[in-house]
């Protein structure tokens, strides 16, 4: 597997590749890795033949008050974690490298879609996703760029900026990996305490219990957010941010019985430590 | 040569087009192509085994009390304008085809690039190109997309947001063209009276004026400014918006004496009808 610092490293390896033939996937990440995107990396090797991870804590997704400085950095574990799952090359460069300038040039999806849900307390949080996964899909040339479900939200945003602006990449969404307890994995998961960690199980354990629910017949948005509501408050760590129900794709309001793809949401904090978590309800 | 008027058509072209190793130019037009779209167009002829003309009046570079509505369309003769200067096809797509969703994907490059000289009057203009261009570089897949110098600022910001962005295309600027009395070739044009017309041509005299003075040795930024907005102000049908002198690239504030390049850019008004114009000075 070969590391990359520089877009120009990263652009003659793309260039040869494309010259080649070869198919390219991309795995977006901030690295950390962790079994999430073990198997991104994992279903990208298996319908690509060049797999390339971008390893990049990008800081323009960040608010002001928020955890870029301490997000896990740890570039040498995640080079064997990539070619282990069976990455070709690693992308790692410097904020500078991505953001030439000080003026920036922005990607941003307006609407419904990037206002809710996380959208409403990280209000730059999307443009800065959107901007650089545009860049990280002209640097790569990728034929498919994969994402975990677990960021349902931003994985609907790139959705539509993908239709939008009719790029020439397919986004591959796959499932949310979990401990085996039920947490989902993320990087984040590292700041919990212990007593944290085991709190934070109540996320998976209310999502389960509304997906049953569901499965029994429940079709009321209101009734269902209310029963995750009413489960997380009886674990006493959990500050709530927001417990939300909305239309895939394109986070629609739902107003009536749940018919077709509904996205249900959470985002709690537990201590400092901010966890989101969901689960598609299709009926 | 091929009209397309819907996206997907577009797309099979370019897919076929890809497929067989062929280069593609694309000349990003507006419609109502006169002679200096024609250059663009055997430009792109002579570089690349394929050429797409675009022919789009793009609602989101106007503003509302802008010619949005007014804005020549004639198809018919655009196609034997095209064809003649060596387009392989046309795509002339509704806006509904280039904007699917109610909610917008918007590329924007911030900075003085886009404060400055027209962005101070049209605000929202230079987001709209750089939208539309995005939109058009996807789907055309180009290698080289061609535009006038006589929109200096645009082919400037569009510099911009394909370095921000790592975009796949070359941009190749090309000359202004003119008529033979100076006046800058404009789809506007037609909007001029006869009197007009010939007031109009005050703008390439001040300018051929300026390049005349920086010649013969003069560096000093606010003398060139002066004398050209002194010698439009005698040409009692004109209403300055503006003359400026910014640094290339990046139109940067120039305060001492000229050194490197340097855009000067007038737009002046005649009537209801705004043209710009512009010299590129290099000392």
């Amino acid at each position: 597997m070969q590391l990359f610092r520089t877009v120009k490293d990263l652009k003659d390896f793309v260039r040869t590749a494309k010259k080649e033939g070869k198919t390219i996937g991309l795995v977006p990440t901030m690295g950390a890795l962790h079994e999430g995107h073990a198997s991104l990396i994992k279903a990208a090797a298996k319908e690509n033949d060049v797999v390339i991870v971008s390893d990049f804590v990008n800081p323009t997704q960040f608010g002001p008050s928020e955890d870029y400085d301490a997000y896990p950095r740890k570039l040498a574990a995640d080079e064997k974690v990539a070619e282990a799952a069976g990455a070709t090359a690693i992308f790692a460069p410097s904020p500078a490298e991505m953001y030439p300038h000080k003026d920036m040039t922005w990607v941003e999806v307006t609407g419904n879609i990037t206002k809710v849900l996380c959208g409403r307390t990280r209000p730059i949080h999307f443009r800065g996703v959107a901007t650089v996964c545009t860049k990280l899909f002209n640097l790569s040339q990728a034929d498919r760029a994969y994402f975990g479900l677990k960021d349902a939200q931003q994985t609907e945003v790139l959705r539509r900026m993908v239709e939008d602006l009719f790029m020439n990449v397919e986004l591959r969404i796959m499932p949310i990996v979990r401990e085996s307890d039920g947490l989902a994995k993320s990087s984040r998961n590292v700041y919990l305490s212990p007593e944290e960690r085991k709190a934070a199980l109540i996320l998976s354990r209310s999502l389960k219990h509304a997906k049953e629910a569901f499965a029994a017949g429940e079709r009321d948005p209101r009734k269902l957010v209310d029963q995750v509501t009413a489960e997380i408050r009886t674990e006493p760590m959990s500050n709530i941010d927001y417990v939300e129900l909305y239309g895939m794709p394109g986070l629609t309001e739902v107003t009536g019985p749940i018919d077709g793809r509904v996205l249900l949401a959470v985002a709690v904090k537990f201590g400092t430590t901010r966890l989101i978590d969901n689960v598609v309800l299709e009926g």
